[in-house]
């Protein structure tokens, strides 16, 4: 079927139901990294999906995208099939788990073109022979805007008894090291990018704004991470000072952060010399894991799951149970933007 | 805290899913009715759900509740906390499982009052004390209206060996009986009655307000189902001649209905006589069980089951792959509506 210029509402349901499941093919190079044993019986189609997991422990987490909300109207509709399969695999990663089943649910204006739908499907597909998911099934439904929904299944690692072994907010102890990977700060500064006129070089341009737009969540750090004895994270969604304040109450703890040891790249520092602190503290969407624990085990682990993990701070029994941003003298920095609330009852980000 | 009259962005995100849980409480009477050894290990409050299920196997489905496209703006909020899971675990209950687990992802202005949110939970909690489902997650967005996305997970049926047994679309034969349980129609008049200004005994308006309101699919009945062999069902959601036909299409069957062996409540047929056989074939969200068997299978499974369940027709070879729905002289009855399509190739709902 040609869809030049058709919109949803002119092919209906369950004929773009059927383009959308051609969109995603046979789906075996995801299904080829789900774990040993695991298999969809069931997939779109029927009423719901069936699968065999690889164990009775079952990760479960859910995502979503609101168009005007979460992303301007003009990211291209791939980017955002990949970010909303992305977002979801961060949060199992940082469980230390596997992703492996999604379902999508898309709600889309009666208006939408199909080939904008198709587009997005390509994007998801992609990240799901990425990290290995495979998409089971989902629901669409017409709404006044575009709104996008992951629900994301995943295996846990597993002790050697069969025990799911996780990686979680509240198992944070006093004098732990906070390690973070990869680099911060990159994805909201290519969201300013993506939204404002700003002067920057182009090939930074390029780097930032693909660091918004594609987030690549380390699954396998999470995953070295529990196998080295490791068991607290938290993914750096809502921005670093944000995230590791969960960990701090969580655990019932303070933290202390080097600012000057922050992992900010070049391109970050080229494009905003005078935010990149700031965007790197507080910025959000980065997708990275914060990882606590002694810090032999962290920089160990660096150099095994092949990621770049930057220790930058510890975590400390006494004081409020928030993250205190040092400067290199030792003074602590007031942060004025300190994460991502929906509501606003924090910063309002857009 | 006192909640009068306050807005979601008045508290906060943060806030506002403290709130919701304590609404949850414990959830005890529905974590009773999960399957054996199945247990939720992390709940609401990390970066995912961890939950230990009664097998490897397990059923998923997903379903969207769109303000002004699925229910009418003064739907009580209870009412459409209940449905909005009601309507998942029909999903589950038309493969032959038991729902366990639900993620929820509400979607809400920032005006929305915390009230009506807490009002929506209450709703939700009784549904899952209903049918046996543990809330373990989700995620709160904010959005120009309101939409709830319920993830639901499930236990199939099991075979002596282990192995799942399905309900599926694809598995009718032709000479089947075709059955469906309770009433069909009540729903569609129902949401008559709430959107326009009919002349209806109140305790009619009651009866079907409720229905459409309060949807309570037959977990057991498609246990049950199983358990006596059959292997073919599909839940009546869109209109009972648009489910057949997915049956029929998937199992490469016709069908035939007598339309005069449609269950209709006396309440309907009080309310709506002259539309009744109409609602009935094609109203949608009726949430009723249709399965196809040997005839006395099904009839054996109505006493078994505690469960009404009516022998309307019979899945044939020959023909196109869709039903005919036939009167008591036999000759076939042309429906003006077909069911739902979310945009518009079918029927426009609304």
């Amino acid at each position: 079927m040609k869809v030049d210029g058709h919109t949803v509402s002119d092919i209906g349901e369950f004929a773009l139901i059927a383009r959308l499941q051609e969109e995603l093919g046979d789906q075996a190079d995801a299904a080829a990294k789900l774990g040993a044993g695991t298999r969809l019986l069931l997939g779109i189609g029927d009423d719901a999906a069936v699968w065999l997991g690889a164990t009775r422990a079952q990760i479960a987490t859910t995502d979503t995208l609101v168009e005007g909300v979460h992303f301007p109207a003009d990211v291209p509709w791939g980017d955002l099939g990949w970010k909303s399969l992305a977002v979801n695999v961060s949060d199992v990663a940082a469980l230390g788990g596997a992703p492996e089943y999604a379902l999508i649910t898309l709600a889309l204006p009666a208006g939408f073109l199909v080939q904008d739908a198709l587009d997005f499907y390509r994007g998801l597909a992609e990240a799901g022979r990425r990290f290995g998911v495979v998409v089971a099934g989902g629901d669409i439904v017409r709404a006044p805007q575009f709104i996008v929904t992951v629900a994301l299944t995943g295996r846990p690692s597993l002790s050697d008894d069969g025990s799911p072994l996780l990686l979680r907010r509240d198992a944070a102890r006093a004098g732990d090291a906070i390690a973070v990977s990869g680099h911060l700060g990159d994805s909201a500064a290519g969201l300013r990018l993506l939204t404002g006129s700003i002067d920057c070089p182009p090939d930074s341009a390029d780097y930032l704004r693909r660091a918004h737009l594609r987030p690549d969540p380390p699954v396998e750090l999470g995953r070295t991470a529990v196998a080295a004895g490791l068991r607290c994270a938290i993914d750096v969604s809502d921005g670093l000072s944000q995230d590791l304040s969960h960990v701090c109450e969580m655990s019932g703890l303070a933290a202390v952060v080097h600012a000057d040891r922050l992992p900010i790249s070049d391109h970050l520092r080229r494009a905003f010399p005078e935010q990149a602190t700031a965007l790197a503290a507080a910025g959000g969407e980065d997708y990275e894991l914060l990882l606590t624990g002694p810090v032999e085990t962290l920089e160990r682990l660096s150099s095994q799951a092949g990621v770049t993990l930057a220790v930058i701070g510890e975590m400390v029994a006494d004081g409020p149970r928030r993250p205190r941003f040092l400067d290199s003298r030792g003074q602590e920095i007031v942060l004025r933007e300190t994460g991502w609330d929906h509501f606003g009852a924090g910063r309002r980000r857009r």
